[in-house]
């Protein structure tokens, strides 16, 4: 097998992998230069300068994923259809440079409304498929926490079907930006009892635009502390999230995927609900990138 | 009767009305001089600058509802808990001339969850009895759509229980701080046939979370023009709001105050639903000062 470099490209980082012939992670970069911090047509340059020496392998093969295919990135790698798997992928690469250098599209999944509502991922197509790769399983569902958390369906190594939350979006503004966050100092750590008591409210009857106003209440009537707040406002988006889902289908562990802080979260109000589940981190990425590249045969 | 000066401080603007001895509205007045532009210790040097001339008057009562009675305004008028009606905001009148002048508390009402979590209202509730004095009714759910939108059930002439929803707010948000407002043009008309769509999306299963993403996702596709995305955007949040309440129960019009161009939206969306509505606009705020005054005898 032919040495793979593995980019992440999104839009706040570029994080890269140098893996050796089995797919042992060799040596990893990481960068503050996601796609929104590079002009148009500088991509190229961008990716040499972080990445050329590893390039300079005569039969190096690199595969970038994440925002770098989309309409504002490197090149538009047009989505791939649900549902997809490693060969669906691989039909869909976007060639930078032939057999050398290619873009891995995103996924879309079209609604079955009146206006066939599309949802699409960049990115996290890869961690699926890492993470499936891990744990050793062909069905899954997975949940992908973070600004837009990602639901999934895996059935027979194939994404069918899947949803886009803006829970993490929906936090950042409301603590940032709305009335709430004069009343929320974002310093402390999470209060777990308050984090559980806010995903039961969600899960009762009512509109998470009422619960939300609670945040306000709560530390007006001085019910909860500025350090106790951001963990119900958490609890609260978090809550609304997992209403929406059918929590009760699942016999097999759900597969978390991302950062420490935010699986432990998910967890946390999973284990509450006795849901089971597992959580993986961000190598999930180099995983799912090599065995897209053995799956296709590419190297 | 004396004669009336109704003053609406609220967050963002000053009104205020000089009304005659039935009731009458002899001259009102209108400043960007909401709560926010005023320093701590200069409340009452603003209020003789805008309305002095009308204090001259020896006779003159003047009553002052809205957010001059928060922590932030005037002086807290602590809130007057529900049910509550005019004998109640009577008694919770904090005077700032005894028999002349007097800040109107709003109005709380405590939630039966773990953390009784509180609900409140500062300037809603003077609109709610005027509104109610226009419709002769003592009975009614009323709609005040707005930044914190209030569902308030009324029995009996007193408010027996109300709902913030942050559907205004939330609409702010999205459209100016969020991924979303990158494909928004909002200044177009309402698309009413894409704001009904969205209603009847928020209204089936799933989670606003999601719904919400489909206003980029919509737009990245072009199944809707950016001057029609507001309206989808507009239509998902009421819908929201709408699907927490129990439609089915109402066979007397609900009511709506507020703004011509926000009622009309919930019109839509209430005849949409088959509930029947009729609205009100700003001046049930005089109307539920006057109302307030005389039923508590103070002029």
């Amino acid at each position: 097998m032919r040495p793979l470099i593995a980019i992440d490209w999104g839009t706040s980082s570029l994080r890269g992998a140098r893996l050796g012939r089995t797919g042992q992670v060799l040596e990893s970069r990481e960068f503050a230069r996601g796609i929104l911090t590079v002009p148009p047509g500088q991509f190229e340059a961008v990716f040499k300068e972080y990445f050329g020496d590893w390039m300079q392998a005569p039969d190096a093969l690199c595969l970038i994923s994440g925002m770098a295919g989309s309409r504002q990135g490197w090149q538009e790698a047009p989505y791939c259809p649900c549902p997809a798997g490693f060969f669906e992928l691989g039909q869909h690469l976007l060639w930078l440079q032939p057999g050398r250098m290619a873009l891995v599209p995103g996924l879309s999944y079209m609604g079955a409304d009146p206006l066939n509502t599309p949802d699409v991922m960049r990115g996290e197509e890869v961690q699926i498929f890492g993470a499936l790769q891990m744990a050793g399983r062909k069905n899954a569902t997975l949940v992908l926490p973070g600004t837009h958390s990602k639901w999934v369906q895996v059935q027979d190594a194939r994404v069918t079907q899947f949803q886009t939350f803006m829970t993490g979006e929906v936090f950042a503004l409301m603590s940032q930006h709305s009335i709430l966050g004069k009343s929320l100092d974002l310093n402390g750590a999470i209060d777990e009892a308050v984090f559980l008591q806010a995903i039961d409210r969600s899960l009762q009857a009512g509109s998470v635009l009422h619960h939300l106003f609670a945040v306000r209440t709560l530390g007006l009537f001085e019910r909860l502390s500025a350090t106790q707040l951001p963990s119900y406002l958490s609890g609260l988006l978090i809550g609304e999230e997992l209403r929406a889902q059918d929590l009760s289908a699942h016999s097999d562990p759900l597969i978390l995927i991302g950062s420490e802080a935010l699986t432990r979260r998910y967890t946390l109000a999973l284990q509450h609900l006795k849901v089971p589940c597992q959580s993986r981190g961000a190598e999930a990425t180099w995983t799912g990138l090599y065995a897209l590249a053995s799956s296709c045969e590419l190297s």
